[in-house]
């Protein structure tokens, strides 16, 4: 359970980071934060988005209830394998990474009996990084993923539920890996990988004037992190490279109706995606 | 010149033609339309879109000095057709086709010698369609494109431009009928084919719950009339094709670096395509 007592730390004040400290501060809890760039923690206690704040401080470590690795997924796993034998026994650790393949089970496997790690997704995000960017209103339209393995309890299980809900999340929900990382495969890499697709697509560069918010809406995540998505993209490989030949497959049913003059073929198209889109309108 | 003595007729009240006639109306101009639906010329009427409509007036046709075709690409070449013998000597003729191919040729070759049909593309829209929810605002971040062929007149241009001017368009440029269906071919129908390909990859519907704005930001445009948009995609058909071509070999070769384990090529595409979106940046 959270109460009013209980010591969140968040390790890695990025954007996400930044947000979770922010709307747990904002509603009364403790929060502190390690960040190897003191301009981020300074930033952060100036405009009261933390409590306190130190590039490094093993009491931190010791005292927190509740610990949130906010860094890139194989980052994640070596700051907990590292920095483990310092965490308060009992506490409740969880992560930020969008991919759960290669991070979720090397913590498991190796993580202490009287601490428990619980593996989170916060699906929401911005085209910008850094705790100057921190926002907590992110998470009011988002989802809130929680990946339970057998070694978890009901009761931590329950208090990311309820950090989720003091967060503000639209909509918290529990997944296993596998059925994660395959959804998210789809729903966020492959769209990643369109998108940058579509950018490299020619040079496409002196049409700037010409673009309409089409191209813009279908090109915003275009501009990516280099480092930490190719890092997501290799974790979620196999499901990625799956995702990518389906679509792939789906253009080329596309342009086989052009070529073929299939007028009510390339209707049909059409109508299948408008039926499917409208599910999917807020 | 465009004079406030200038009447204005736009033939079918959609989505466009509404929207022009609002924006027309709204700046003093007298505004008349022919629209088959009498139930959209009574909702025009009574929310003062226009200042007279008809499902059929000869008289409207012979007295208009400016005549927009707001009709599908191949009914506006057929209407043209049919009912130029009514049209008044002068008067200026313009049509909003979002494909040129097929359209501006066939009408320029058959246009009387004593008016002028000059083309052109506004380049806005939404994803519903109908005179109620004409909206003028649509052009204020808009492109509008003027095509001039060798049977245009200065004169005709700086009138198109001018009405461009009073629609509030952002922007006005001139394009030559292959240029702009290149142009179109990549930044509206290739964007529109990747939206309606994404949406039907697999029967993804059981993920709405996880989706989020990248993915909805992606198929927003999958939501497409089926009639209208098939009419363009095959006027398009060969840049399509072509553009169709170029967009998957650039995802396959996504798809290499994933296969490879080309951390680094991953990353010089992240890199490419990150510089080349802060350019469509408004």
């Amino acid at each position: 359970m959270i109460t009013k007592d209980t010591r969140f730390l968040i390790i890695g004040l990025g954007l996400i980071g930044g947000s979770y400290a922010m709307g747990l501060k904002k509603n009364g809890y403790h929060v502190e934060a390690i960040e190897i760039n003191q301009l981020s923690i300074d930033y952060a206690l100036k405009n009261g988005i933390i409590d306190k704040g130190s590039t490094f401080d093993l009491d931190m470590i010791s005292q927190a209830d509740v610990i949130i690795v906010s860094l890139y997924p194989n980052m994640s796993v070596d700051w907990i394998a590292t920095y483990q034998k310092y965490f308060k026994p009992g506490a409740l650790i969880s992560d930020v990474a969008s991919v759960k393949t290669g991070v979720v089970k090397p913590i498991q496997d190796i993580i202490r009996d009287d601490v428990e790690f619980l593996s989170s997704h916060p699906m929401a995000g911005k085209e910008v990084s850094g705790v100057k960017f921190a926002d907590d209103t992110i998470f009011h339209s988002a989802n809130f993923i929680i990946l339970p393995t057998e070694k978890n309890t009901k009761e931590a299980i329950d208090s990311l539920r309820q950090m989720a809900q003091i967060l503000g999340f639209h909509n918290i929900s529990e997944l296993s890996v596998e059925d994660h990382d395959a959804m998210i495969g789809f729903v966020s890499h492959l769209t990643h990988a369109i998108a940058v697709s579509l950018m490299n697509t020619n040079d496409n560069t002196h049409l700037v004037e010409y673009t309409g918010d089409s191209f813009r809406d279908l090109t915003r995540i275009a501009k990516i992190n280099e480092n930490l998505w190719s890092e997501v993209f290799f974790l979620n490989k196999d499901n990625l490279i799956k995702e990518i030949d389906d679509f792939t497959a789906e253009v080329e049913n596309l342009k086989s109706k052009l070529i073929h003059n299939d007028v009510e073929g390339l209707k049909e198209l059409f109508i299948q995606s408008t039926a499917r889109r409208k599910l999917f309108d807020k």
